[in-house]
Formats: C-alpha cells, sequence, structure tokens
C-alpha cells in the first residue's frame, strides 16, 4: 500500500515538495491525497495547475486543514507553512491529533528542546498519545549542518570538535530566500533590521544543539554571530540588481564551547555571487574526517527530497517528537532507478 | 549507567575495538567488562599489556565465549573473528541467546538475506526470540560504501543512480590487509588464487545489496570483476618489498543493473602506493550529490569506531538481525569533547 501524503502548506518549498510527491511512480510508494492552503486564489485549484503541469492531478487544494485532515486521514502531514514554532503548533497538534505522522519544514522545530522546551515536552506528548511521530527537518537544519555532520563522525572513535562551513550562493534560490538573507539592502538598514532580530538563518542554533545532543556533549555555552556579506561589485540576478557596497547575504556563524575551545562551529554563507558554494565538514577525531559536498546541495529540492523521504521512514521511530537523530539512516524513498519519472 | 561491553575477536580490529572502548571517559557511556580470544598466547593476560599499554585495565583475556557472556551479562558483544557467517553463526547464536546485542564485524553479516538466506531467518529469529539486535558493520562493508552512500541520497527526490569510488593505500593498513589484496605476488600465482575464490573484499556485494535494498530497487542482475593492479615500479613498504610488475592490490568492482542500466556501482581499489586515496560518492540524481571524503576514511581505526558507535544505538533498533539502514543515523558515540582522554 502506498503511503497517503497530504501538503500542508504551498509556498515555494510545498509546492516542490508536493510535486515530488507526485513525480513518484504511479502505484509505487506514495501518493498525494490532499493539498491545503491558506491563501484564497489557491485553494480550489488542481494542484498541477500551480505546479505548471499539463494534466489534472486529481489533487483539489483545500483551504481548511482541520476539516482535511479528518476527511482524507493521510498516513503522513509534509507540513511547510512557517518557520517559527509557535505560529504552528496549533496546526501540527491538529494533524497528530488525527493520527497523522508529521514532518515540517518547522526550522525550529528540528530541535526545539532549549527555545520552546513547553511546547515541545506538550507536543511530543500530543504525538506519543495518538502513536505518531513528529519530527523537524529539512536541508538545514535537517542535513547539510546537523545529520550530515553527524554522519561523518559515525565511524569516530574519538571526536574532539566539529567544523562545518556552508557557502550558498543565493542568486540561485528562490525569491524568499534573498530577503530573507537581506539582499540589496544598504549596509545601514541590513543592521538597523539585524538589530531587530529581522535576519540570520533560523534553525542554525538548532543544529548545533542537536548535534551536541547527539554526541552526548554539553556545552558550556553557546556564540551566535551574525554579519552582511557586502557586494563588492555590482551583482546583477534574475530577481534584482544589488549596487556595490550594499548588502549581498548574511555571514551567520554559530559556536558551542566546552571550557575554553569551540568545540562545534557552524558556519554559513549566503549571499549573491558566491562563487564556490560548498558543503565542508571538518571532523578533528580520530580518524579525521573531511567530508565535502562539491558544489553545495542545492537548498530548495534537498528541502523538499528531505521531507519526502522523511516520511518514509518516519513510522519507524518512536512515537513523540523526534529530530533526525533518532530517525534511520536518511536515504532517498520512492525513487526509480534509471530514467526520472515524469508528473503523471 | 555505562553500557557494559565485551570484545570477542582480539586480532588486529579487536584489538583496537578494544582500545577503544578503554579510550572511553571512565565513569562515562561505555566500559570494557570482558574480552575473549581463543589464541593461548593472549589468554589469561590483561588486555592493557595486549595494547602496549602501561597501566592495568583489570580485563582479563578470556579464552572460553560461552562462559565468558553467561558470566559477564555483557549488554553489547563486539564480535570481530572471521569475515564468513557460516563460520561465526554459533558465536553469535550463543552471545543472543546470553541476551546481548551482538555488533560483529563479519562482512558477510552486513547483508546476509542473500548469500545466506536460511542462516539468516534463523539467526534473525534468535536475535528477535531474546529481544536483542544482531547487526553486520565496520568501515567497509558498513559505512564507506553503503551507509554513507545512503545518507548522500538522503535529500534526494530522485536518484537515477549511485556510483561510489573507493581508494585505500594497502600500505598504510595492517599485515593481514596486504595478504588479502595479493600484494607481492606474481601475476600468475594472483590469477591463480583469484581462480579459487582466494581474492577480492569480503562484502562489496553485500554493501551493494544492502543500497538496492534499502532505496527499494530491485536489480535484475549483479556483476563482479576483480583485478589485479600490477605495480609500475619496485615500491617499498613497511612489511615488504613489491617489485615491479608484481601485484600491489585489487581493483574490485560490483554493478548492479536495471535493464540494461548499471544503477550501482561499487569501484574499490586497495593497493601498495595508491597516491590519492579517497571515497567519492556520485548520486546522479535530483538534486546531484558529489560527495567526498578527502584522503579517504583511515579503515582500520574507522572499523572499531563503527563498532563501538554502534553499540552505543544498537538498542534502537527492533529485535532481530538488522541492516545499518535500519538503525539511527550513525554518530560517535562516548566520545569528550576538546582534548583526547588517555587510556586509563
Amino acid at each position: 500500500m502506498p503511503l497517503r501524503i497530504m501538503q500542508l502548506g504551498l509556498g515555494p518549498i510545498g509546492l516542490l515538495t508536493a510535486e515530488a510527491v507526485l513525480g513518484k511512480a504511479p502505484g509505487g510508494q506514495m501518493e498525494l491525497v490532499g493539498a491545503v492552503d491558506v491563501d484564497p486564489s489557491k485553494v480550489g485549484k488542481d494542484i498541477a495547475e500551480l505546479l505548471g503541469a499539463d494534466r489534472p492531478s486529481g489533487v483539489v487544494v483545500r483551504g481548511d486543514a482541520n476539516r482535511a485532515v479528518e476527511e482524507l486521514r493521510p498516513d503522513v502531514v509534509l507540513h511547510t507553512t512557517s518557520s517559527f514554532l509557535e505560529r504552528v503548533a496549533e496546526q501540527l497538534e491538529t494533524c497528530l491529533r488525527s493520527g497523522a505522522h508529521v514532518v515540517s519544514s518547522t526550522e525550529e522545530l528540528a530541535f526545539p528542546f532549549e527555545r520552546h522546551a513547553d511546547l515541545a515536552r506538550h507536543l511530543d506528548a500530543v504525538a506519543e498519545a495518538n502513536g505518531v511521530v513528529l519530527v523537524g527537518t529539512g536541508v538545514n537544519p535537517g542535513y547539510a549542518m546537523d545529520a550530515l555532520a553527524l554522519a561523518a563522525t559515525g565511524v569516530c572513535t574519538h571526536v574532539r570538535s566539529i567544523h562545518v562551513e556552508r557557502v550558498v550562493d543565493a542568486s540561485r534560490r528562490r525569491l524568499p530566500l534573498l530577503a530573507k538573507v537581506g539582499a540589496g539592502l544598504s549596509k545601514a538598514r541590513f543592521e538597523e533590521r539585524a538589530a531587530e532580530g529581522g535576519f540570520g538563518h533560523i534553525g542554525l542554533l538548532e543544529s548545533m544543539r542537536l548535534v551536541a545532543h547527539a554526541l552526548g556533549w554539553t556545552l558550556d555555552r553557546t556564540e551566535e554571530s551574525l554579519e552582511p556579506v557586502v557586494a563588492p561589485d555590482d551583482v546583477e540576478t534574475k530577481h534584482m540588481v544589488i549596487a556595490e557596497g550594499d548588502v549581498a547575504g548574511i555571514h551567520h556563524v554559530v559556536r558551542g564551547f566546552v571550557g575554553d575551545e569551540a568545540v562545534l562551529t557552524l558556519d554559513l554563507q549566503m549571499y549573491v555571487g558566491a562563487d564556490t558554494p560548498r558543503d565542508s565538514i571538518r571532523v578533528d577525531g580520530e580518524p579525521p574526517i573531511h567530508l565535502q559536498v562539491e558544489g553545495g546541495i542545492f537548498g530548495d529540492t534537498a528541502t523538499a527530497g528531505a521531507l519526502v523521504n522523511t516520511a518514509g521512514v518516519v513510522h519507524l521511530a518512536h512515537p513523540g517528537l523526534r529530530t533526525v537523530a533518532e530517525l534511520p539512516l536518511p536515504r532517498a524513498f520512492g525513487t526509480t532507478p534509471g530514467d526520472h519519472p515524469v508528473i503523471q
């Protein structure tokens, strides 16, 4: 029996995720049974139309998530509506109570046990009581700077420290990401808004806490820094022009200390014009490991991939609020070797 | 409570594994409670003596595995006695019946469901009946060419094919490995012994089957090739001299086909003098992923690391004969951030 998937949230990532589910082989391991968004311009349309596909999929976008989960009874809800846990807690709870596992791109959910300890306890109890799993994942947090960093230590007898670096060329990414990294702002405006907490990659601290927790490490303290990356010349992208001296993106670093030593460093650079995008994980350990993904992991597709693939294994974890460190080894789910299937 | 570990088998890998357990912080997450080997020259000695350590560990090598597990009741047995499942099945069964999880370096155990289907079924039943987990792992099989290859697909929405390449400089490795790859033999002698099945990396086919199974792929057929790598010049190693034209090691390749397409390729080169050791995983998928470990993963330490780290998470899997794909995401277990602990 294929896994019955409902997509909740049809922003850019939600649409990619729905597309990935629809792209699975017909009669295969998963099928899309529902799609939900609050946007009135999307409700009532066949999701294939939103994806620019020729043939209707038969899945019509609904506006009411509560009714949708009650009527459709999906096995797994793929949830992509917000980065912030407090905003989505009620949505998550509704899905869990319907008996669906929930795999969410909410960045703060990747490791919510410090920033939102009470809410995490509550959601854990709801999930457990309903015999289902709730987990936050995506490419980052959820993979590039945490799960993959942990996996890199999988054969180490000692680990002294881990240094993770992710460099993303923001110009290749979707428009909301450009706004998130402040691309195109003057330096003064960036700093004004940064002081109000308006920037920074949501979930970087969560990734670090997830790594520390899974390694059984207790950090004495954490440090966080956020600086603008300034365009050295005028840069033109598909979406905007950034003038020389204006902000091209962010350089966001978190560090975890034991005593005076930074034992965990997560260094994220997301800016327009980054010319050597990469993912690099250095484990100072025995054996030492330097793992790299050449050209970096392309984030938009990868987040959809992380969600869809996690849907395939989520039932194997113990019910409750879990992290990716408690799920089986990640792997692609429901793929067809050889040629890519086309959307039906 | 620290995990109580018994080391069964004190060859080069077993000693490294015992050393890794003894190297964990005292009062920490695991402790060595027993060590067993059949070699009369080892029995009765403190294992610290075998490791060349100054201070006794208090763990004296025993010769009788059955009595050892009955008396010591370890939580986990780390098993490193042979590559071949039929030779070790009885040992494994004894340990499982004592109520211990077993993490074994037996290469054929990494995915035994085809080569040894009946035996696999039997061991699965024994493990399940005793509420414990049996799993085969190590650096290869168990990590470099299978678990890490799967993890590389963890964010892919499509996977068309996977190409894994591992190049190992055999001169850096332990002596038994040199013998295993035929280093120093004439080409004629190599081919004679290869025809009798005397060479080749045990477990390469197992790695490929593990990857296919975890992806839900059915292979139409598999191909295997084994060629000697010939020394282009005289090569001198710590252990031997290899004359120009003699065998420096092996080039062992397995391929898995769907139709006419090789959708899985595992290409392993282990030879003396390999000047660019590396681990490389190319996923032809969406997004494409090219993951590399610079300089390769140093195998001896890494196998010990894989065993010790798996011991830390094995209880989280469902009882029975499992594969690494069914265990949680790999990660180092019981490590101390900052400086390395010294053996007590």
